[in-house]
């Protein structure tokens, strides 16, 4: 109800603050007999960590431990315990910031909920607390591996500089993920210039999920599209989320926007690989649009607690954008989806074996 | 688990097909003593209705009946039960597709998920299952409006056409629910070209809500933004959710994005009344990419159950875009978010009537 | 939240007043392509229906009606909606109890809760909501005989009376579904014995469930036997719940209470055939007590709403003991506890069909 | 679904093995500004320790730490994270039992289930996994303190010695939580002549709740009582749960089981301070039945994992009772269960602050 589990049946519960003694998720659900050791974890980890070029210099070093869940190497069934203990923790930058609002922040709204607020760093609604996202997903991410689907992320536009080709090969050959070479010049030059003005960019993260096997997602309410929508926007920063052609669809008529049917498939996935909110074995395609990073170095109009105007102007090590860091956590969210619907009830007679499904009609 | 269920506190589970005896919805958990009628619900029932200009001719009635839940006039805690009959039941209209695939529909994703699918007019995936979320969501309204929160949907896009203004007393004043009367008059010239070309067109919805205290909304993964994008996107025909200013947002600097914080609120609301997953006490703003209607009167290529190659033309009685009919269904999923966070526990200390929380700081 | 919901993946809703229109359940989550038609439920029902001997006299005819989720024949996948229209509804009957709580009953607590209570006929709190548990139940049922599993209720002790023996054949044989023939007889005397002083009987329900594979239930806080306990004291009679030996193991000694463990299963059922909280493939037994029906023709002390002091008499059509009707009331609760158990996902190499798995080690 | 969560507003998810790193618990829901410190939940770990007479030597240190959730002294509303780091493990003595299954655990059957099981001390089936329900039993406590409610148990009978008189002020004063000194020294010798004889003992828990309003609960499947008894059943050792007279109100007639109801509340209560599935604002009282521990000196047949016959004799340091120690336990739940319920919605109108909830009608 407090909202900080997230998943039906592979299910995590994340906990913990930006600036407290550690951050954690616990993931219950996880099936047995999948191989796991702290590196694949670490691994997607180290995606997500600052220290990269146009992002905060903190020296973060975000070592996840298992505690629990394993045993000679494979899981258990068991609950898996993930923790991360905080080491660069320096609340001192942040005491300012315990006497105003900082606009774009969560800091008037959690304090409006809970009658206090732990501002050193935003507390729990920090971005760090995202790590917790990150780890679990790795863990989803070897599950699913198991049933032959993987997950990939990637920056389609930031600072106003959009890709104009995708080739995913590209994706690791910049600071951003970004799958288009020259674009991710561009993005670089775009970056540069923000922070020497001291301000902040959004963009767009794509993500893309192949071997799904077709009838993933539950049709009315818990539709595969409505699941990824809810993952993608709970992530602080993402104010909009779609689907396939997404909001150009809205634009689009019937005739152009229906992938045909082929024996195999679709001839076209305007889609993105949903249809009546079940999976159709086509390759899934989500898009998140990533707000612009709220601390910025320039001047803003703001109050304190006692209600009387103040001027902020955010110091401390942040990041120009929330992008690359962002790219792993969308991933991350769409594994927990997919993870979890991998192991919903399929009918009897369905092959058991999800990851055996009928991709094939 | 099947997903016919919305909500946690505020809880709903809908039934029935298209063709079937009846649909309905069993409403968990509305607090007691709301005055109720079957008028109060039968009011947003019609506004769904089909029969206007531009939508399908089916002559559904649609009479809701409350089956439980009420006594002398008011609600009681207990379920609320709501029925509506189906009575223009035709399903021979159908018969045809009971061996081809639809194109853009459920029809093979539902067979690949079951082994089965109920092809009388798309059973259980048809867009009739959206009569029970607004009659559920009548009742939210009832229970919101106790409290001073009101929800409002209009259409900002249809077939290519874009709203310039956005006068909300124009709403009622058009087939389409839209806010700017020239736009509106460009819509109809544009579904009757299309009503002739037999094709069908997309839109976007936006909704609205106002007089929501600070503070709705859980800050990890039951971000109030995330609620509603799932909410949204659960409704078949949408691939987009945005938030404020959503997808706009990616390419805005933070400077630009960011709403200065007042003493009495935000100068400014591009984060659509949601900062860290908790409401503003702002307006609540959110939008609903609305894809083409699939049925369509045009050839399209498609394969039958045995995966030979077909071609298919939707004939029966269809609308030519989902919009204006989704516009309520939007506003209902909106209203059952909103009720169900209104139930959330608040911390002790906070005022315990949520109706009556601060919304000036 | 509100609690009319049970079961996870195979789960249900239930609404309905004791003399409102009609009460009814939605079951969301039942497998597809399950022969399903009304006279299976029926079936079930007529054993709950009062007018045999000992029972109340009113009418009830209890016709189930199948709204949704059909087709063909056979379950789709989708809700299954069951309603049962209310007919012999006397409110008069009930007119006096506006105005005073009744001992034993929920009169008061309700009001406490709700601020509101239906006074006719208990309302939502009259154990006629069970007829709806019994429906669903039999829904249950008509799935887990798909994969073997039976499940059989019978009383063990009515008014003082316990059974010496235990001859599930004479089950049927008598009013009481009593497996022991002197028993029954002594307990028919018992009874005929209340009747005449307008007082009324508790008794003890054991229900037993074979076919089960080992592993059903999850082994913490969903242990198969606190499911079946908080399904069974869900029942508004039900005052203890027991597994195995129960109350009776606290009295034995490790070395009389272990049950050895062969190759093909367990040398004793002292377990009750639950283990850790997951089956053992041995028969599950569970017992209920149940306490004596509050109703009684003997004057009680009571207040009146304003808090003044009153007898009560209740007169009305009441049954003296809770025991028959609400042994098939027990088994439906087991009956749906194990259904949803029987979907839930077992581990990837576990054999896939659950009603296939290894009983033997 | 998994099962390592219990709660739907107060929710914990637990997590950890007997031989692990370490064992923990997520505590998700409480309430902010609540003043928490460790020493608060070290206090009940305390009573569960292990190292009192009759009770296992092992030194478990079971230090708890406080990992997030907490800011200056008082909880925020956030997740709180609590740990114990496992310390005395020593795995050596539990090598033997890798190769057979021990009667009366959950050896085989979770090796059923998940294919693999963790064979160190029972894994994640050893009552070591009650840790953490008493840690987070202890916040419950503080909160149900803070709204007046206050819960206690105490041990009825063990080793087939039954209490005869129930002073509470005796628990504390004897090593079983006993309130009745004879019987305390009758269970004292009991427990020397088990422990000679290599045998084990159960026994019956009883649980108090004090100042709890009426109305607690919801009055369908989630009675306050089905609650209380899914979460003492959820108890490894527990077999039977029973509220009020329990098992004995089989017996009792209506006229000597229903409470009279006063002005002020009620005259008796066999009904355990539960109507309706709601709390009456009499206390509540609840019994759990505890089997033996079933690993005894004495030998016993059971198989191999290949399925042949073997004897076993349980070495290692084990209780002779799961009393005393599973006192805490229950208490524990019974804590959860309520600071749940105290949480759940309201109807308007009601007294906003449970705590002030109506006490007298």
């Amino acid at each position: 109800m407090a909202g900080n589990s997230f998943g039906r049946i592979f299910r995590i519960t994340t906990w913990g603050e930006s600036h407290g003694t550690a951050l954690g998720v616990v993931i219950d659900g996880c099936p047995p007999r999948i191989p796991l050791a702290p590196e694949d974890i670490q691994l997607d980890l180290d995606r997500r960590r600052p220290g990269r070029q146009f992002t905060s210099p903190r020296g973060e070093p975000d070592r996840v431990e298992i505690l629990s869940g394993l045993f000679q190497g494979v899981t258990t069934g068991t609950p898996i315990s993930l923790i991360i203990y905080n080491k660069d923790v320096r609340s001192r930058d942040y005491d300012e910031i315990s006497l105003v609002y900082r606009p774009g922040h969560a800091d008037r709204t959690y304090e409006q909920k809970y009658g206090i607020r732990d501002w050193r760093g935003g507390g729990r609604s920090s971005a760090r607390e995202t790590a917790a996202r990150v780890a679990a997903g790795a863990v989803a991410r070897k599950f699913l591996h198991s049933r032959g689907i993987s997950v990939r992320g990637y920056t389609v536009a930031l600072g106003g500089v959009h890709c104009k080709e995708k080739n995913l090969d590209e994706i690791d050959r910049n600071p951003f993920f970004c799958p288009d070479p020259e674009a991710a010049r561009a993005m670089e030059r775009r970056m540069t210039e923000l922070r020497e003005a001291g301000d902040s960019a959004g963009g767009i993260v794509e993500v893309c999920a192949c071997g799904c096997p077709p009838g993933l997602g539950e049709p009315v309410f818990d539709k595969l599209d409505a699941r990824l929508a809810g993952a993608l926007m709970s992530i602080g920063a993402v104010k909009g989320v779609e689907i396939g052609k997404g909001f150009a669809s809205a634009d689009m008529t019937g005739s152009e926007h229906n992938d045909p049917v082929t024996a195999s498939g679709y001839a076209g996935n305007n889609a993105g690989g949903i249809l009546g909110g079940l999976s159709t074995g086509m390759e899934i395609v989500v898009r998140a649009a990533v707000k612009p990073i709220p601390s910025i170095a320039i001047a803003q109009q703001t109050v304190n607690r006692h209600g009387e105007p103040a001027t902020i102007r955010i110091k401390g090590r942040h990041d120009i954008s929330a992008i690359p860091r962002i790219v792993p956590v969308c991933e991350a969210m769409v594994l927990l989806v997919l993870a979890d619907f991998m192991l919903h009830p399929f009918p009897p007679g369905f092959p058991r074996n999800p990851g055996a499904a009928v991709r094939s009609v």
